[in-house]
């Protein structure tokens, strides 16, 4: 595949969908900002001048116009789906002791852990009185609920790690809190929005759904087996902050009685040494781990490809079927 | 008055709300477990086994049965505003870095306060969920716009604190964040659920606002002018920690030169020496600090029982004006 044009699917969905993101922009510049407590304005402007993607608000605006909205409900919830992301980041910060999030300091950096944790809450308040003008309940039920899949895989991720008997069913669990649940609710609600079919709209939540889980896989692998000045990313990070994740998974599931022993002394027990990110590193090689957890990146942005079939043809139909592969290009 | 006559409201509401209390409780063990995530119910069952008044859920429950309500939605909306409260207890508790509260160790300090932002966010979308089981858009109207106050009132806190610029309407916004806005929304929604009429539903808003009020200005004076062993509160922590309560404002706002030269050192240099106490103390007294902001808090009180004189006469309406009593007793 000629990564020249599977790297284009993003720009083009920003080219196509761009008077509603401009719409959007503006309506995030103007709903994160507080009359009453300064230093909302300040974390908040610290966040939206670090700008980001958008993948998820444009996920929203793409289903919608693709089921042939015109309203102005779908700008809204795109705005309150990214409200929920920067929340959501701003409580992973403090969560991960971050220093550094997209090239610069974190807000908890900056300011201070008490003021990214309020500040969170108050775009989490203000994403949802954005969804409650929507006037939709099965919106707010959708949103409800992705909301406390986030939490609930947030949690397992901070009891998993470093706990060897972390499965892959406990770390897809994870995937779907950390990613893949707002990506599947941000499709979701812009089909509802634009009252398409049930089998379409549970056909954007499965997109949605396995985009997300293929993006994080790839993300992981990318820890063990990427490129580092294209990732930005130190290989072996996750080994040295004890993460099980799929590669690392699927080696401890091989390991024999000594593997095992490796393992416990440095993923349990944390007591790491030198050249065990080697040792870690082979072991995966071993029993092909990474090509293994490859796979199912790939498994994962195929289902997301096939999950568009049911769609009715339009061009934004094959820019989302593009950013599958395009996720996944990474590391193939 | 005789204490011992108005120190029954709340005992008396327990009592005629006893089904439905029992009802909110069993919801909210219920809703608070989670499948997935083992330590969600290891933290959430410690703030249960807490208890607390649970006198938030009872202002939805009473507002709602002095309106002839008589359905299930008022016990899920007695649930979500614990939750909502407990949620803010949970981020509280890492903002202030507590380490105990209602005589137990906090969740921060047990766990940590990774668990502490998570598990609050995890409790926060279980409440949402809980309202849209409501179908109600003009209750999570009210809550969104609540949860809106809060946060912003508690990062208004944030700022205002070690700020002698600090006046009282900025306390009353804080105030109204961290307490009023929940009692407010408490009360409103269960009228609204009854379908009373407008100027009903603005009536018991007015009651819960007044009464948080009343609350938290009687809180923050027992703070200087309390008794240690019946508050389990040590006189003076609030000066320690250079917050800017009522009591304090009062007094720096008619300080002379040298006072001020005090309070500058004192608050915002936080420079504190054996006897500041004392000297804020005598300050507060010089200006009649603390009998103004007793006369505040007693007028609080007495604007939230006026608003009761519009409701129709019920068992119930008596005993929300004896708690409007009953929350400033303590200071008078």
């Amino acid at each position: 595949m000629d990564k020249s044009t599977i790297a284009k699917p993003h720009d083009r969905l920003a080219e196509i969908l761009g008077e509603d993101m401009a719409g959007v922009n503006t309506l995030i510049a103007t709903r994160m900002a507080s009359q009453h407590a300064p230093r909302i304005p300040e974390v908040t402007a610290h966040l939206v001048e670090a700008g980001g993607k958008r993948l998820r608000p444009m996920l929203t605006l793409a289903a919608a116009k693709m089921c042939g909205y015109e309203g102005d409900n779908a700008v809204k919830l795109a705005a309150t789906v990214e409200f929920i992301h920067t929340a959501t980041l701003l409580h992973d910060d403090v969560v991960d002791e971050s220093a550094q999030r997209r090239g610069r300091p974190t807000a908890n950096l900056l300011w201070d852990n008490k003021s990214s944790v309020l500040v969170g809450d108050y775009l989490f308040a203000r994403s949802f009185q954005l969804m409650v003008e929507t006037g939709s309940l099965r919106v707010m039920d959708i949103l409800a609920n992705a909301s406390a899949t986030i939490s609930e895989g947030e949690v397992l991720q901070l009891t998993a790690a470093q706990d060897l008997a972390t499965d892959e069913g406990i770390y897809l669990q994870v995937v779907r809190g950390k990613t893949a649940a707002l990506f599947a609710a941000a499709m979701e609600v812009g089909g509802v929005i634009a009252g398409a079919p049930e089998d379409q709209v549970q056909s954007l939540f499965d997109y949605g759904d396995a985009l997300g889980i293929a993006f994080q896989i790839a993300d992981d692998l990318l820890d063990y087996d990427g490129d580092t000045e294209a990732t930005g990313k130190n290989i072996g990070d996750d080994f040295r902050e004890r993460k099980l994740t799929m590669p690392l998974i699927k080696a401890v599931a091989q390991a024999d009685a000594e593997e095992r022993g490796f393992w416990v002394r440095t993923i349990e027990k944390g007591r790491q040494e030198d050249g065990d990110l080697e040792e870690a590193m082979r072991l995966m090689h071993k029993y092909g781990a990474l090509d293994a957890t490859r796979a199912e990146a790939n498994a994962w942005a195929a289902r997301a490809r096939a999950a568009l079939d049911t769609l009715p043809p339009h061009p934004i139909r094959g820019m989302l079927s593009d950013l599958a592969n395009y996720v996944v290009a990474r590391v193939n």
